[in-house]
């Protein structure tokens, strides 16, 4: 067992507050860590992540094998010496660019699949330049195209090495678009390396179990069940989540009840707005998401109700030259910096020339607007009206 | 005559330090003004700046008139809360773009003319997109190709709309490959346009005079004599430079005597180390200069003497293999807050991932180089060693 506290504070229906103490320190949650993909968390400087009172961050193993890689990283002393960051750190294990790299670029899909929407994930489609065996993943590099194989040993161990306070087993993500057959083989090797990382991992970092089996209600439990059983210090729950909203929620559903109640659950890779509030009340206590960083720097910064709506996806397109000359900040009812600071019609123009700090300002916004958004949630939990904060935002 | 006082200090040689009061507040000279083209320092923002103690800015008449025009600036009160900089700021008068998209095209160069490295600007080589007459500068605009014509008239309104505190007549700048009949006719529409725009400008906005003529001695003075007697508020010295640094050197010698002791004298566009000491011992006050930024971008850091020297610029090609995992900051002799903070490790991983935070964090410290540089060459003259610095740091 890693260094891994988590102590309940209120429930709300299943919605639930705590604190989860870590090595690098305290996290209250429900929480969302923003995304350090390689060592930096887009745009942003880690003076503005401890200003915007981030909790803790989640970096990449698959991205940081290769560049730095592990070693260099390893020299000065982990990833929070490297990247100079003192708060406690997550890292993934890789499996999911097992998934976008190979199936999810056959299939063209990310974790859901939305048959409505598929025109719109052609961008993903792709030659596999992943495979997958019991024995572990083999990749090319997207850096040097050299020739790569993350077994479950080579995940530990390099997770050991970047030295994030909790780390991640390695699993398949499969694909929303995989048959059963395919769900339920892959679902017995995650199972398999599951329990070879645990037995494996050396360190006191803390370790996460993750639940797969698609959107098959059997395949999930059993899944729960199992990872359950090997004890880990805290379990995550990885896609493919269906092919709709609905196919989500009851993976979650599902899942869940198998789950003990003393560890914390977090939601790999999900965590836009009604995702959040539909899994925080299913029970879910951990988001990663790139979505606040990756919408700014396509130019579209996140916006509250009542101009933010379950329809616009609390964003709007700031570069439309209808904003031109406009002198509201970002979000009429933001207090953040750059919102008492700066106009829609200044960071629309540097949007317009490209200018970099641009993406940085509506970066920094929408960070605090999710980060904010949290907070929001865990006081509503904690005075018993999460549901009509929910209300409230999606309606 | 606009709001504009330059007090004297000391004097060291013909170096000498000020105090130079623009309606925005104070700057001590020499100083050197980053520059913010398009309203913007590249990938820093204005709390950036004003943690550099960043005295002044100048901003590009050419580039705003374009995007997002003089009118949406207007409309906010001018460039100081259109871009939230409450400190001194120029505006240039789009004379310089006069030469960089026509006759610089054509030639392929730039304000000096260095045959042996002429290769290297092989990259501005391109057909000329603005023609010159005694009406104005024709050209077509960068963003959408329309065709725009630049006059003295529309330039003063155009930069009394910007509302900086200082502003710069329209002149023609000529080609360091121009001849000396070119040279002579041009000289006589910039002063020509000098008288124009002294006559049309019609706000508090201080107002400074550029001297042209090439690089020769009959013409530049007779330019500084003449731009002398119109009594502007401020003057600034333009290019072409010559072919060589001596000829550089020769037109500070051959124009500085003939400029008002009393009036600040801004060398325009210039400002890599080695020239601003050569300037400044020739009595030169102001600097502008995209270089910092501009190596920055590039992946260059700046470093002080020893390891910084005339012959590698102060500067090294971060990216190179060997800094991967370096643990020291960017500039061993540094205590800016990047270099307090960050590993030539770390920042050269953000480089070859191309993080936008790597372009800021080393601009960031290319600024406080080059600030900090500007006061150690303030105090050297208010102590009578600035030959001592000099040559501590070009030898």
């Amino acid at each position: 067992m890693g260094e891994l506290a988590f102590n309940h504070k209120s429930k709300d229906g299943k919605a639930r507050t705590g604190t989860l103490t870590l090595k690098h320190g305290c996290i209250q949650t429900p929480a969302l860590m923003p995304v350090a993909t390689k060592a930096t968390v887009k745009a942003l400087t880690v003076e503005d992540l401890n200003e915007l009172n981030t909790q803790f961050l989640i970096c990449n193993t698959y991205h940081l094998m290769l560049q730095p890689t592990e070693d260099v990283i390893a020299k000065f002393g982990g990833l929070h010496q490297f990247m100079n960051w003192n708060k406690p750190l997550i890292t993934d294990s890789g499996g999911f660019q097992a998934f976008s790299l190979g199936l999810g670029k056959e299939h063209a899909v990310g974790k859901m699949f939305f048959p409505e929407e598929h025109h719109t994930n052609s961008k993903l489609k792709g030659k596999s330049i992943a495979k997958i065996s019991d024995k572990g993943i083999s990749f090319q590099s997207i850096y040097d195209m050299s020739y790569q194989v993350l077994t479950p040993e080579r995940s530990i161990r390099i997770q050991e090495k970047l030295g994030a306070d909790l780390i991640l087993v390695l699993d398949e993500c499969t694909s929303p678009l995989s048959d059963k057959t395919y769900t339920t083989n892959s679902l017995k090797r995650t199972h398999q390396w599951a329990k070879e990382c645990l037995q494996l991992h050396q360190t006191n970092q803390a370790i996460a179990g993750i639940v797969q089996g698609g959107h098959w209600q059997d395949l999930r439990e059993k899944s729960a069940q199992y990872l359950a059983s090997l004890n880990f210090d805290s379990y995550a729950i990885g896609g493919s989540l269906g092919k709709s909203k609905n196919d989500m929620h009851h993976v979650l559903e599902w899942v869940i009840p198998y789950l003990p109640e003393n560890k914390p659950r977090h939601l790999l890779g999900i965590g836009v707005v009604e995702d959040i509030f539909e899994s925080v009340e299913r029970g879910v206590d951990l988001f990663d998401c790139v979505s606040p960083t990756r919408i700014a720097r396509s130019g579209y910064p996140h916006i509250r109700p009542p101009s933010g709506t379950k329809k616009n996806k609390y964003r709007y397109k700031l570069k439309s030259q209808k904003y031109k000359d406009d002198s509201r900040p970002l979000d009429t009812h933001c207090d953040c910096k750059v919102c008492k600071t700066y106009s829609r019609a200044y960071i629309h123009h540097l949007l317009k020339t490209e200018e970099l700090i641009g993406y940085t300002l509506i970066s920094y916004h929408n960070l605090y607007f999710m980060l904010h958004l949290m907070n929001e949630i865990r006081t509503a939990i904690n005075e018993s009206r999460f549901k009509q904060l929910k209300k409230e935002w999606i309606g």
